[in-house]
């Protein structure tokens, strides 16, 4: 079989100039490294993990199309205090998309390659959003047969996320969770694994209908965050749970304060976990996600013994150690159709992707709502 | 010598009716237990540390005094959302005073409380807001010869929160340190014990004269929050000290997030440390005071390799073990009138503690002030 001389590749450029820009490059075909195999994309996620280095602090209420098919360039103004934080990026175009799956159409020498060639493989490697992607043997991860790229795209950020939730808990010493935006894809992945491994799980939603689907699922433990006696609800909850860990999707404005006060009220009903400085056990909140990007507020009055941080999945990766990754990674393959499957409500070309009104709605990140990027569907 | 029959405590109470009561309790003196001693207390500094048991989240503004003498009682109103916060203590009359010294006038049998009998010893036990307390024998630090009650009332808590800034910093994986309230009487012994194990330490300090105070003592790295180019000003000190650990006084508004804004600006000047979800190493910034009560603000755009919590000296100690602990303590004895001097501006007695007026000059916390109780003062 042989391959196109060219491919297109999506790259994202925050210009000196005070524009992001992302548009199609044709780039040379490469010839695998001994090492190295030859991906045809045939699947690839839009996830908020994305968002970052696609849009960075552009603002995308401005965002325009120019052009048509492998031509079209989105454009968007960045606003100063953007700028300045886009700072070690200016002018240099990045590629985008974290992970995806396709098809090994050429190998390198090397066994491992070679075993590869006309599998179906998934892929965390960045510069997923293209029609080809070069990558190392040992970063595919070769799907069950029968799976198909579309069942795999998803195979690594929303499942190794939710298992590295649990894994977080356990490395941290906690033993129950709290969960926000917790109907999304991930969330449902997060439920069904702590079903199967009996976590006690918080799931906090903002929607009657969001709560019912994940009842629905068997979740014992929903609060709707839009309640008039949410502050009292959670409290109850996390008391019942015991959950001194939570996993924050929005990230902005005072969610993870409130969850840090909820876990405060509910040591405050058991005396002897409680000293003149607030409760004793530390109580942690990750922000993974960045829904609402407003600043984070945090009242305190939790005591001391309480901590806010970011959490990122190679950050996680790294400090757990390979051979925990193995693990993980095992399970998603041989679960992915059950516990890590993943539902897509769109299924978009690659130069969709940089419609201005296609872009306004996979950025605004409504729950529920999930983009397939299909690198093959026609530009 | 024979004990006094009563001794007068200082007991803090936030009643179910919304008001924050302290006053002085008469109490029968205790027998010594085996291991106990009794140690008449001489000199007892009021911390912003203990701020917190004192006054919880009552209004200082509204307090007012009635009675006199033995008889004063300080009352301030607590607002509602006070009230949830203080849930856990209701009604109950706490004691109050984290740290003093005194004399050992009374001990039980065992060998070691007698060994302490007559002699001038430090203790952090909670309660030395009272003319007596009866304390465990291997809670006592007995001072060098010649050092008085006054040269050891502060031996605990600014020495070792000093001291455990920089164990913290080890254990960590930090090299440097950001310190804000830099002029305080921690923050000065703070730069002597950063001189003397060379440490870069970043002193952030409000006023000019703080900055001159902190450079008279030889510090390298000062910068005043009140200028102008406070952000650039920070961002090149952290850049040239490699700081990614802060400790901050003030607790509430954006100055954490100010020192992590720096700290991310001074990494992506290091190409190799920064990523696409911004700098790689881990940033951290621990609240250990409140002096700004007011919400902390975090505005993020720091990539994801940060943190923000809770510092509590008790936790620390807990945390570092007992072998640290002691080679601290052993320290703070040893160079109790160099690294470790306290000054203090006022020297008052138990019930000028429970005057409004005075209350409101030292919960006011201005950097530099600092308050000492005598118990033994007349009252």
């Amino acid at each position: 079989m042989s391959l196109p001389t060219t491919y297109l590749k999506m790259l994202s450029t925050a210009t000196s100039e005070g524009q992001l820009r992302m548009e199609l490059v044709e780039k040379p075909m490469p010839d695998p490294k001994p090492n190295q195999v030859i991906v045809k994309v045939e699947a690839t996620p839009i996830n908020p993990s994305d968002h970052g280095v696609m849009f960075g602090l552009a603002n995308i209420a401005d965002a325009i199309s120019s052009g048509s098919g492998s031509n079209t360039i989105l454009s968007a103004p960045v606003p100063p205090q953007g700028m300045k934080a886009m700072m070690a990026r200016l002018d240099q175009p990045l590629p985008v998309g974290n992970e995806g799956a396709g098809v090994v159409v050429a190998a390198g020498d090397d066994d491992l390659a070679q075993s590869l060639m006309g599998q179906v493989v998934a892929v965390m490697g960045g510069g997923m959003y293209g029609q080809y992607r070069a990558v190392n043997a040992a970063m595919c991860l070769p799907l069950q047969p029968g799976d198909t790229a579309k069942d795999g795209a998803s195979c690594f950020v929303n499942p190794l996320t939710a298992l590295g939730m649990v894994e977080t808990m356990r490395m941290e010493d906690h033993t129950a969770l709290v969960h926000t935006a917790a109907a999304s894809n991930l969330g449902q992945m997060l439920v069904r694994i702590c079903q199967a491994d009996d976590v006690p799980l918080v799931n906090i939603v903002r929607k009657e209908e969001q709560a019912e689907l994940l009842r629905d699922m068997g979740a014992t433990y929903v609060v709707n965050s839009s309640s008039e006696d949410f502050a009292a609800e959670l409290t109850d909850v996390i008391h019942e749970t015991g959950a001194t860990l939570g996993f924050d999707a929005t990230g902005g404005g005072k969610l993870a304060s409130h969850i840090l006060s909820a876990m405060e009220a509910a040591a405050a009903r058991t005396p002897s976990g409680y000293s003149i400085y607030g409760s004793i056990k530390h109580k942690q909140v990750y922000l993974y996600g960045g829904l609402d990007t407003s600043p984070t507020v945090l009242t305190r009055g939790y005591g001391m013994a309480w901590g806010i941080g970011g959490w990122l999945l190679p950050n996680f990766l790294a400090k757990a150690g390979e051979e925990v990754g193995t693990r993980l990674r095992t399970r998603v393959a041989t679960e992915l159709k059950t516990t890590f499957a993943s539902h897509y409500t769109d299924e978009i070309s690659l130069s969709d992707a940089l419609q201005a009104d296609v872009v306004r709605r996979y950025y605004s990140k409504s729950t529920g709502e999930k983009f397939l990027i299909c690198p093959q569907k026609e530009i």
